[in-house]
């Protein structure tokens, strides 16, 4: 193991992976119109930490898998991730004119385009996850139950049901149940999604898959809370956007609920659960997730 | 043959029983925000001629099948439509108020519920395809291809790409070639999906398969010149909306290009070369497409 590359290596590799797949994306031969693929590219290549895909990644190494049978479905994520963003920022949700330092979909290209780039998205996400089959010989049984959780999980009782639960939150009517919920939705399914998918793709047990559900639920939760924390003290120039927006926002965060120091405290001890779960699962080798989990507790962005 | 149903009887039924299904298509146990669950409920059950889920059901007893194996994806497929129908109608897209007579959406439930609640659907469709092979043994590689063929055809180069070359020929760019990509896409796409999704499920050959894309493809533009028609012609009581909404939004249509007597002809000839499509395909019973073929073509509505 003694040319094992860096945590920082592994991870600009993939990045640079998933980046350069997620490029190709749209089949060439496709007669589409300009302007949809344009914004659907726009948004897509707009940089962003690709974590969704490397938690895939990662994951379905963890077993094992070949990275490029782990590929398609880490772009499909990515893509529910860029779509679900789009619609967040048009005016009848966020109104938000800038996304990691960039113009909005609908600033470049008008609310109906950005809108109907969110649908393409969504929509190219399933067939994304049917070419890992076609590539790399995952069983379409495999890839039937990927479809399935991502259908589950990015839908109305997963990432769709919390940006709801987020919307009404902003009306006056969250407590901290609530804003559990949100952030174990909105952001926390399609964690879990990503763990699991590319666990199948690694050929995991049941018990492993259930184990990877708690360490993503956990991890997720971590993280939103580490985003709210970030957005109270963060650094503008790293976070690529405007901190103090949930505050000027009237956004109800962990911070506002148990205060700066139990918020901190929690992120740590979620993290640590994660990893205790992710231990019980016994991979084949679970080191870049569990990397992965001690990279999000003490990033600054 | 002498106790087979009427054809009107046919309709009603199983107009009934994919109305049945759709209202419990959302699983009860799942914990969703009431107001998106309310919204997507709403739309869903706004009526309207479930032709697209008749498609699936009629292609899929073609060839034999029971119909419980295809009523999932027959419900997928009018939550496709549906989800289309409630952005189409969004102020930044079409605009509209009414849709069969009932208030749109995002009149009711507001703009960013709407956004959503289309979202949620399109995803649900995915999950609804699934359940079809947990309920009645259809394949795995049936249920893939079939997860492909929605994501391609109701995606950017189906009838999402339909969507923005309609958007776009609002804007004058359009002539007739642009207009017959905007049917063949925005509504002949997932016509053809429904036809070859049943037909899947029925056990199709390569061959029968591609018949069926044939019968689809004309069936679907058929059907599309023929609302044309209508939008001038028709009896805004049966239409449930106003007509000639297109002359008033300026909108190009097949009679505003080749007049309305060469528009009647070309709904009839496309309904016959369709028909002929479907003769050399060697189904079981086609009859019931067939009659559905001559249904659309008189169909005042």
């Amino acid at each position: 193991m003694s040319n094992r590359p860096s945590f920082e290596t592994y991870l600009e590799e993939v990045t640079a992976e998933v980046t350069g797949e997620l490029k190709q994306t749209l089949p060439v031969h496709w007669d589409v119109p300009q302007s949809l693929v344009d914004a659907m590219q726009y948004s897509l290549m707009a940089g962003g930490k690709r974590l969704r895909p490397l938690l895939v990644v990662a994951a379905a190494e963890a077993f094992g898998a070949q990275r490029t049978a782990a590929l398609p479905v880490a772009c499909a994520v990515e893509m529910v991730h860029t779509y679900s963003l789009i619609h967040d920022d048009l005016p009848a949700m966020d109104n938000d004119d800038y996304r990691r330092g960039k113009l909005t979909n609908h600033k470049v290209f008008g609310e109906a385009t950005a809108i109907l780039a969110g649908d393409a998205l969504l929509t190219h996400a399933f067939y994304s996850i049917v070419q890992s089959g076609r590539r790399s010989g995952v069983s379409a049984d495999a890839l039937l139950s990927i479809v399935e959780e991502l259908s589950e999980l990015a839908g109305a009782r997963g990432m769709v049901g919390g940006q709801v639960a987020d919307m009404e939150g902003e009306q006056g009517m969250t407590d901290l149940a609530q804003l559990q919920y949100i952030h174990l939705h909105k952001t926390g399914d399609l964690i879990v999604f990503s763990l699991i998918a590319g666990a199948r793709i690694g050929g995991a047990t049941e018990g492993q898959l259930e184990a990877l559900r708690v360490f993503g639920r956990d991890l997720g939760l971590a993280f939103q809370i580490q985003d709210d924390i970030l957005d109270l003290t963060g650094d503008e120039q790293k976070m690529g956007k405007k901190t103090q927006s949930d505050v000027n926002q009237q956004k109800v965060t962990y911070p506002y609920f148990i205060g700066m120091d139990a918020s901190l405290q929690e992120v740590k001890s979620l993290t640590q659960s994660a990893k205790d779960a992710l231990g019980r699962a016994e991979l084949p080798d679970p080191s870049r997730l569990m990397e992965i989990a001690d990279y999000l507790m003490s990033r600054d962005h």
